[in-house]
């Protein structure tokens, strides 16, 4: 069942990096959405592969298909499949790989549990299973919109040591998408395309926090108490390849500061709106969206996979060396980008109709 | 939905800090397995507030009944449901807040969310709530002790700016439980607790981390791709009150590495096991886990009740002040300590039963 | 998770016939709905126990506690639970079944299962825990009865080969409920409480038929594929105890007309709205609803539990006779109505929330 | 949500029938077993149009194509997913059903709840639906044949008025399978074909009643109270396409009956196995398998798509009159077949799978 996310917006991924393909089944979509395969083509392709000198070389053009879902332009409320054709496969890069564990990747942990793996790109386990949760996201993003105008942005924040500045409340989408490293600070983001660089000649790899802030969120989504909505947002992203740490808000830094300094006090706004003067909560409180822009940082391991050689071990037991063959990031964070923004999408949907199905029914009161 | 949790072992709580009780039912426990309302009273009194002059004066007992599922001892495979009554209930304490929001609390989000609201001691968003949670990680606790050998312990690793030095890899419940701050490195303890009381005079409140080890979890927990046993595991404590941040191994701080510096090299141990020789994956590769020892850390903010007058605002739109009355803690987290590893055992417990449900089947090859 | 129904109206319930109690928690319920105690009793009154000649003589008074989730009258959204405490425990009729297997009971298959078993007054699998079925019906029917209308009304249509005459159209509570039997029609009835009553000196037990329809359902609840709303409809009426067979509209009978002869030809009504001359369909065409009639039909069978001798075995395998002591109902039918009424109102209801969430956001077109 | 069916063993489709193709995904499959895209297409072969004179003349080779979730010929434990794509789509035949609702069938319904459908060949509403089912059923049989030798046949039990005489204990697949109309009685088969020819000729359709035996099922499958097997085989059979009722065991007739007549009494077989003498329960009590066999019953009603004349109405709300175009079973009988199979192997697999995960750990007692 861990291949299945959301409950009224329920996503269901399958495929590897190697065979026939990956792709999405996307239940209980609201009818009549209008969406084409162009529009989701859009983010996968900035998520693909092969997009610039610091990504992956490998070239996978990741073309999507709706197969199911969609008629005549628009959702009939049935399941939309989506299925994007896997190529490019250069699976003998692997063929050391099918007895040789890499460090820190999910070869080893994949065999413990299965008895069996696709070793072949890292099958299940490669980021390329990603696809089909950024083509979902692609649909929640534009209902999101749709329905509330809801904006979901999300940018690298810090590569390594290198730290951004960027205001979640006015970042566009423009500005994420002027370089190649996806930082709208212009001038930090020249030094984390050097160092990356420099780190992908080495052979070597690093990782970094991307932030994300969803804004024009509706006051009232998220549910107590296991699905407090940053807890169903934590889960998400901490479903992603490499993700090793989640805040929200002020996050770890909250811890330094007293209760007095720390609380967001309440006005009143012009328009006689109930909000917040500041924004520690990050925009959600008691579990349960307050208005505010929801900002969020995920951190993200270096890429697992690099050149140098390190120590390992084989399926049979026996201590060996590895130094990966293949092409792999040398930094994920630029690609993770789409991908963080496509899991904060799904659970902002899926609790939009949530809220919808139990809140918004009239005769009451 | 949101009240329930887990797939196969799977919880669901009800009841607010005022009004019948608390409690919780725990559908999917394993049959056979000696319980008693006295273990359960053993975690629920490490919760239960009044047990220092660091936590809220209020005094509840917090006594459990086992409603049904257990028969001369033992489960019976049916659904375990367990009832905390409520008492002690000064509801006039809360009187102001029918009216009044707390800043950062979950007054104003319930709400906008349902248009009405039980506002007596913070209803279901109090911390009471978590008393089901507790009792319910009391019994899967002992499943994996008794199944698998699994210790997990929990602690108060740093309170503000003081940080302890523990070592998750040897610590005890015993030197969790000397002091009444349950952070194991004693001379920092005495630091934190006086601060703590220092800040309890002052009216105000401070937050800081819980770690938390799980040992000897069996290889092969967890799923690809969304429940990822990090993922489950985040979603769980991220669900708790007044959670910030998560982190797992090496988390936040593993983004200064680079790979070569953070992967976890293979070896063979004696046994011909094969370990890692750090663990800066904390216990989980490509969500699952990998047999070493699960390492988790847990941001709580600052405790958004204070005694301190603060700015806020009024259920009819009108800006007032607040210093709140009642009985509240000045600092989470000693508390805290047995929450966080109730909400790990309910993750492991429900792998452990999905990882037997799908990987054990004799049969094939 | 077999004791959790329903996904956005949400139960789950709990207790066995001896012990603490029984209930239910009601998760998703729409907040600010007036529900009170008294409304939910009347309908556990007419489920409960020693109600007249032809029910068991058991007395059990089944007076219901709201634990949580209502607050000053009105739902707050957050769960409802609500216990029963159990009275009136003569478990040492029961004594002999600790050792001796009833026939078509489920005592062997417990223990099959769970290897234990609580074998006072059938533990679990005891009529009892329908209790929390009906107390949560009973919210989900006034929910469905204020927010559109629907009336929900089931009736004894069959016991034994004594078939009455009832209009499923034109069909009162009243009428049902004016004797102790709940079948409207009048004449039947007697023939049927005779015959109840002359099996219930036999100390033997007798089954029949009882009809539900759900009147004023809104078009387009239900969910293609799996989640029809007649399968739903028929899992929950076939989860009651004793239960055999389940049928709508036509049914069975059905297959024995030509499409010709079994096509609800359609029709513009006075007031311009799409309707169907005949229903055969039973109010629901692809699974879901089209507005008309829902009508079905559920087989129960005679009751397993009789006071003749009957050949059994024994726990550690030895064949043995049993001649059940403990009261029993000599035919479940009439207290089974409220319980088919109550699954019925639970499916309905939880598809109208999933329809709410999924097709009723504006904005689209 | 309504596409995904299952828990552990869990099945989520998609597709409609003029399209990309139809198709599902297979969530929590035991890794090791051997499984290949010609084992699945022998059970397609079973379900798709144009076999026979008495099937639909449509011909679709329904040929499929495993996507993901086997490598070198064994499951992986990750999803599986299979794709049959569309082919010979006479969409011309449906244009006049663009604006006229066929009677009893789904796409009045369709309309109303989605305000959008899909109306060529009935899109999801259409039989085409089922190939997903079917697809995952054969690995679901052949899952419980190689772990505890179960095996599933469904047969024709009743055409019209016609009923074979079949015995559920011995019937076997090659039976089932020497004629086209898939009733093992040869002398009913026959003329059930006569009649089934003659109908179509009338472009007229008729119904029936598939009768489908589990043998073999291990003890202890099921749960209380929502989960009991039956209740989740009810819901599996009758979201089929035209499915009106459903019995298990002595089904309707059983409530003729008294107790001491319907009860199965128990003995003790020469291997000191508990069994029962008559098998009235269907190999189900409690809710849970005893062990005898599963026996079932499962009406479907006469096609609604027919040749004939009829009145109905246009999407705009005009009475018209429709004789459907398009080629048709005359009978869904023959190939409702293996999908009854598929729905009841889905359903054992899903409750084996669940049952090792809760009662199958060690260490109690």
């Amino acid at each position: 069942m861990g291949n299945t996310f959301g409950h009224l917006f329920r996503i269901t991924t399958f495929g590897e990096s190697h065979g026939g393909g990956v792709g999405v089944i996307i239940d209980g979509c609201p009818p009549r959405l209008e969406i084409s395969e162009a529009e989701i083509q859009l983010e996968l392709d900035r998520r693909k592969p092969g997009q610039s000198k610091i990504t992956t070389p490998r070239k996978e053009s990741d073309i999507c298909e709706i197969i199911s879902g969609v008629f005549e332009g628009k959702t009939t409320g049935t399941p939309i499949a989506i299925l994007v054709r896997n190529t490019d496969a250069r699976s003998q890069d692997y063929d050391e790989m099918a007895d040789k564990f890499r460090p820190s990747h999910a070869d080893a942990t994949y065999d413990a549990k299965y008895g069996i793996r696709n070793w072949k790109g890292g099958g299940r386990s490669s980021a390329r299973e990603t696809i089909g949760r950024v083509a979902a996201g692609a649909i929640a993003k534009k209902i999101l919109k749709q329905i509330a105008g809801v904006e979901i942005i999300g940018y690298v924040k810090q590569i390594k040591d290198l730290e951004s500045t960027v205001d979640p409340n006015t970042v566009t989408l423009e500005q994420v998408e002027s370089n190649i490293v996806r930082c709208p600070d212009a001038e930090c983001a020249e030094k984390m395309i050097d160092l990356i660089d420099q780190i992908r000649r080495d052979k070597n790899s690093i990782g970094g926090i991307v932030e994300c802030v969803a804004r024009n969120v509706p006051k009232g989504l998220g549910e107590p108490v296991f699905d407090k909505l940053e807890a169903d947002i934590a889960k998400s992203v901490m479903s992603l390849p490499a993700s090793k740490g989640f805040e929200i808000g002020s996050g770890f830094a909250g811890t330094l500061l007293t209760g007095s300094e720390h609380n967001d006090e309440y006005y009143i706004d012009d328009t006689g709106n109930i909000r917040t003067k500041t924004n520690r909560s990050g925009g959600i409180q008691g579990g349960i969206s307050n208005g505010e822009n929801i900002v969020i940082r995920v951190a993200f391991k270096p890429t697992a996979t690099i050149g140098k050689e390190q120590k390992t071990v084989t399926r049979s037991g026996e201590e060996t060396t590895l130094a990966a063959k293949g092409r792999h990031d040398p930094c994920v964070l630029p690609r993770a980008v789409p991908m963080v923004e496509a899991m904060v999408a799904l659970v902002l949907c899926d609790h939009l109709l949530r809220h919808q199905g139990q809140c918004s029914l009239s005769g009451f009161d």
